[in-house]
């Protein structure tokens, strides 16, 4: 293999790869990158066995050729290089990287052990790549960070009417949003793990691609096609929860919930109990913790029905205001321990529904 | 108690003393901060018994009174609020912050028993802030991190032909800094944590007044008088330090070598040896690691004397290197396990003089 290439554009294939197939296996061959130089320019692929990613990059090469070498280094001295183009050359057993008065030789490794990047399933829809990293910024954090159970460390991704509807729950809370889709197959309902979506919001632009077998999820976005075995498991679905007993309606401005919610949080003890008292047209947070001292804080609001008042995890809350940044949300009550669903009033681009599961209050 | 003054200043002050003296024991009083109101606003102050700080600010004061309360609840939440003024007032067993809808009630520590904050030493001299900020972002950062051995986790500061010369190592280097002074007391020769000094260097601005006695070092700038104890132990001095058989002296560009130098010491292997070759018109670094590979980069000099070729830390030469960004550099090189000495060409607003010392060889 004999090829040059922009700088920049290898080093930007090079380090979204190592990203999205992070070395977690000691298997050297499994924290390799599989460079593959034909006719059309270089293909960077890896692979750990459940999930493969490849990038294409123009190069102009010279002698055609596959290599596999330790991605992270590679990454690593392509991104430290401030030259425009670089020369990547096999030469004995070394791929040297070659730019003015530098040489360095990563070690070859044995490509034919690598397991190799399969083709994808045919695809079955697109969506825009701004409203998927907006849906998955908020419903893949919402998954649990655990993933020895599989089905809270997924979000689940289903056609439903046309649309792209994403949810997970790690059991205490859920995150359910709504994302137009082009073509979207009807069959697409996978369970995908949430660490490896997080990293595609950070990266999809343009058009996204969807593709689905019985086993296997892919997203293709520009040059870039990452491919993952999907999670087994039956996902809590929101038919199984009861929301029909909502008997408080309030309505109120997000960003100043957020920003009282964030204050009182400061005065939570180690469960982080936050009382949401509802009043006629306020809420008011409350927080008390034996170090710190109490905190108050009211929010004008516009309430209906009655004056059912949750507690609730101050972390949780948090993270469940912050998608609806902008907005005037609505807070949906139920009495004992049953979820607050919140909602945007306004309309969003990319309708998100939070379900929250109340504490119990604290110990007087 | 009862006070009005702007949130954002009082916000300021609190978040600077929390860094100056970090609550490093269990003991809630040494971790509070003392705030007396009096006819001049409010004196914001905190103790470990080691160091202590005191901020005063601005108030509209209602009723004058000292309290003791927790530093970081109090910090953290007057940095959340986003209203322009905020009151401080004493209620019953609490000192209550409140804003518009909003109030946080913090426990009352009982001040009678902190250990207060001592009037400072007599003032021995001024320093530019911005400057002392320059000396001690790279000397502070030579110093050890491990304080067990307390000479080499501080800074000397040592008053020299009026001017105040600040000096670190950790064993393997030496930085050392000179910062013009104004009325320098003579006697000025203190060793003084590095930890704070770092903290000090983002603080500082303006003028900085410095004040000695034997056991105690005050820096003060703006509002702000820090004081410490000093660090007993004897400095290592350069004059213990073989500096005069210097056979190899080389002129490069300071940001040139840097960036090579973090190159190739993505290539150096777990003791992080970087060979440093003195050819005829250039430098080349070199370094291999059995993972990684072998890297290899060449850069332009003049070369003065012999070619003595010293092997050295990389991470070392980067840290090295970086006090000198802009600037072409000398390097001063001595055969054997003798230092390096490393000097702008260039003038430089404070003079930097960096001593490295060289590694054994890569075992071959």
């Amino acid at each position: 293999m004999d090829l040059s290439a922009s700088t920049a554009t290898l080093a930007a294939a090079a380090a979204d790869i190592v990203r999205l197939v992070p070395a977690r296996y000691t298997d050297p061959l499994l924290s390799g990158l599989l460079l593959t130089a034909g006719r059309d320019g270089v293909v960077l692929a890896a692979s750990d066995r459940e999930r493969t990613a490849r990038v294409s990059c123009d190069a102009l090469v010279h002698t055609d050729g596959t290599v596999l070498v330790p991605a992270k280094p590679l990454a690593e001295t392509l991104r430290a290089l401030d030259v425009d183009r670089v020369r990547l050359v096999v030469e004995g057993s070394r791929l040297a990287i070659r730019a003015d008065g530098a040489r360095f030789a990563l070690p070859l490794l044995d490509a034919a052990l690598h397991p190799g990047v399969p083709t994808p399933p045919p695809p079955g829809g697109t969506v825009s790549g701004a409203k998927l990293s907006t849906a998955l910024s908020t419903v893949s954090a919402t998954a649990s960070r655990d993933d020895t159970l599989p089905v809270f460390a997924g979000v689940r991704l289903r056609a439903e009417d046309g649309a792209l509807v994403l949810r997970a729950t790690d059991r205490y809370r859920m995150a359910i949003a709504t994302v137009p889709a082009t073509d979207l197959s009807p069959d697409i309902d996978v369970l995908v793990p949430a660490g490896l979506l997080s990293e595609v919001a950070k990266q999809a632009s343009g058009e996204v691609s969807l593709a689905t077998d019985p086993n296997r999820f892919t997203l293709s976005w520009g040059n870039t096609t990452v491919t993952t075995a999907v999670l087994d498991g039956v996902f809590l679905s929101e038919s199984s929860l009861v929301l029909n007993t909502v008997d408080t309606w309030v309505e109120t401005d997000a960003d100043t919930l957020l920003a009282a919610a964030r204050r009182v949080a400061l005065y939570t003890d180690a469960r982080g109990v936050l009382q949401i008292e509802v009043g006629d047209h306020e809420l008011r947070l409350r927080g008390t913790d034996p170090q710190a001292g109490e905190a108050e804080e009211s929010v004008k609001a516009t309430v209906e029905g009655g004056r059912t008042s949750p507690a609730v995890q101050s972390r949780y809350l948090i993270d469940a205001l912050r998608p609806y940044t902008g907005t005037r949300i609505r807070l949906s009550i139920q009495p004992g321990m049953r979820a607050t669903v919140i909602t945007s009033v306004d309309e969003q681009e990319v309708p998100i529904k939070y379900l929250m599961m109340p504490l119990l209050p604290p110990r007087q």
